[in-house]
């Protein structure tokens, strides 16, 4: 029975660590449409976010099973727990993916000052998912920490991006239409490193068995 | 064994209305902030969207207990999977009117004009959470499709405060800062249309047994 738990686990850790590229994917996409402008890419944004709803079914299906035949209980249930909540903050993030693209196809593409505040954003984010799963295979609580940590760091990059953005409100050459889209798309990045904060903190609680905002086993 | 799941499914209809009142509490809290300034208001924001989530706590705890100790199957196990799923955008409901209360804490009340369609989204949105729940309870699928669709009339209503706001950019008088803030409550607003879609959605999934995005029992 433990055997074959364990090997539903391992499953399971693989299944995560496979959404999590496909967020990591996405991520670096919008960046690529953003700064290239190449209008395929939003194409495989379509294509890989399709990806990532079906990547969420299969996993809940997964841990459905484990649920109901293995009857966890302990750590146990917290990580299977914690992965259901995981998946949704993965899938939207793919949602977000989705709105930054369908910004682009219907606005413009951003020039390379402000571009580099996104880029920044995107990176940061990436980087936020990748370790928040990593933290969860190796149950590691002082990166899971770390990410919950530098979420910050995503929440400067957006005010500055605002700020930005409310001076050049008052230029002239500057479109009102595309300054709305810019703080809009920053907007979604700040989001995507909410959603990788959450997985974060779902990390944290598989770990010690208590949410940091009051959620317990 | 039935009986009591019965028993138990009464008392997870009971929370989720529950919550479902708490989400319109705090969305019509906000829009009287943004209308009356009250900043008592935003102490009431802050403490409802604590309870909302205890609220999710209590209830996915009682999941969980329906789940291992029933071990549910086909219409029963999607009702109590629909709701698991229900109260993360519930909770998020929660999550966004706080966002609405911090812009407000820190930036400035919105004049009559937009505030009236703010009004609308604000109205439009309780409305949705509201009969996305009544559809979960009454298993009642039209309900459902009727929330879905009337998710256009949220984001058209975002479509046009955002146009509004763009005219407004040039003009003198309005203050940027000011404009863009409206800006994120309007998509904060919308946000809640949209989890109040999903909250549908899980809904329709729970009657249907497939997802309208492809996920599946």
């Amino acid at each position: 029975m433990r055997k074959y738990f364990d090997l539903q686990l391992k499953q399971l850790h693989q299944e995560l660590k496979e959404m999590g590229g496909l967020c990591q994917i996405v991520i670096s996409e919008t960046y690529q449409l953003l700064s290239k402008g190449d209008r395929e890419v939003i194409k495989s944004i379509v294509v890989q976010e399709d990806q990532m709803n079906q990547k969420e079914r299969d996993i809940e299906a997964l841990c459905m099973k484990l649920l109901l035949k293995q009857q966890p209980v302990a750590t146990d249930l917290r990580k299977v727990s914690a992965a259901l909540k995981m998946i949704t903050d993965m899938e939207r993030i793919g949602d977000q993916a989705l709105d930054i693209a369908e910004i682009v196809e219907t606005g413009t593409i951003l020039e390379a000052d402000g571009g580099r505040l996104l880029g920044k954003m995107a990176e940061a984010t990436m980087e936020m998912v990748s370790r928040s799963i990593e933290a969860y295979v190796e149950q590691n609580l002082e990166k899971a920490q770390e990410v919950i940590q530098s979420d910050d760091v995503v929440d400067e990059l957006f005010v500055q991006v605002r700020e930005s953005l409310v001076n050049r409100l008052g230029g002239t050459g500057d479109d009102n239409d595309r300054i709305l889209d810019f703080l809009m798309i920053a907007k979604y990045y700040e989001r995507i490193g909410d959603h990788a904060t959450n997985i974060a903190e779902w990390v944290e609680f598989s770990i010690l068995g208590r949410h940091r905002n009051g959620k317990e086993a």
